[in-house]
């Protein structure tokens, strides 16, 4: 749907098809945003489910989902503006090891990933994910470099 | 589902519809919140569909869904909360020319709506969506005025 | 779906099942997280379905539900994050007599709710809720003590 208008009105009805994979990323920097839209809009095209949604989970804690236009400008306003929301230098709990067994001193990864959340549920029409011309759906990685494992269901009529 | 108890229990099963179309709406200022509920269980009892689940989708990079209280004097202090958590006149790449070829100054738009997101997903019972008795379904305007489009897609059991 | 690895591909077709049952919990502090997984996970399993989608819904303006992991010194500082990022104490309209008929003074309450999000949708795979290993559902308290309704929606194959 990038670039074109919606149909205005859509109707379909069958039997329910549910399929799922992972998709895997590698991160290399400690935040990053990943564009995924491609390699999601591939999965959903092979499912043959023509209407219906998708549901993109981040299986991790300390990495989110969410949407927003792929500019390098703005990926750099995103990054900072998570710096300034969520200090990771203040002296969280989580980062303590008096209060804390986990030794990542990672709080501000949990504290960010927490605002962008971890999945999204997208509309599928035409065997395509629903998204404005604009729209990207990108992978917030916040306590990288890791591999970072997505599942992706797809859940309609196909 | 305004101001009734949900039902405790309820069990369904058939065949699968989806149903689509899309919302307009107009918005008068920069930033501004509209309430859509009425139009949305209209779009949602039009479709027939009795049980399932109901996606509220905002084409636009730059506009927002949620959810909130319809209150004028909480719907200034949201707006309030956004321009006091992204500065609007802070230096942000995306609003100069060297880094941006967005000429639009909207680097806010997009983190405010980043941080509202893009979509709902509710939940359809007896072909209305589902709602607390104080919930209502909000469209933040972020960048406007503009006109918006809104992609509404039922499925479920009819 | 707990410390597993989710299986690469998986596919399934059938009729289509939604079921739903609501889930009150008792608060007992003003801001507080109360991690439901188990429960969740107990209502998933009981509606027996195999494969789709379960819709968790708060049906109340000052309760969010989030994802994120379950560890008191975490937790601490989700709740010192939200105490700066909406400061209780400011001069909100919401709590100003002269502009609003809630006598609540509960703006912070809605204002943070906001930010974390009034639902989840996740994927039901294997009659089990899809998480990560280090994830956990967690409600949201910002205006308790208080006795909280959440709508638990399974749609899907059987």
């Amino acid at each position: 749907m990038n670039g074109q208008t919606p149909a205005q009105k859509s109707a379909a009805s069958g039997a329910l098809v549910v399929r799922a994979e992972t998709l895997t990323i590698q991160t290399n920097d400690r935040v990053e945003l990943t564009d995924i839209t491609d390699r999601l809009r591939d999965v959903v095209q092979a499912s043959r489910v023509r209407d219906g949604i998708v549901s993109l989970w981040s299986l991790h804690t300390t990495c989110a989902v969410f949407i927003n236009e792929a500019q390098r400008a703005l990926h750099a306003d995103i990054k900072r503006l998570l710096e300034t929301m969520v200090d990771r230098d203040a002296d969280w709990m989580h980062n303590d090891p008096q209060h804390s067994d986990c030794d990542l001193v990672n709080a501000d990864s949990h504290l960010r990933a927490m605002l962008l959340g971890h999945s999204l549920t997208l509309q599928v029409s035409g065997a395509e994910p629903v998204l404005g011309q604009w729209q990207r759906v990108l992978v917030a990685e916040l306590d990288g470099p890791r591999s970072r494992t997505l599942r992706i269901q797809i859940m309609g009529i196909s």
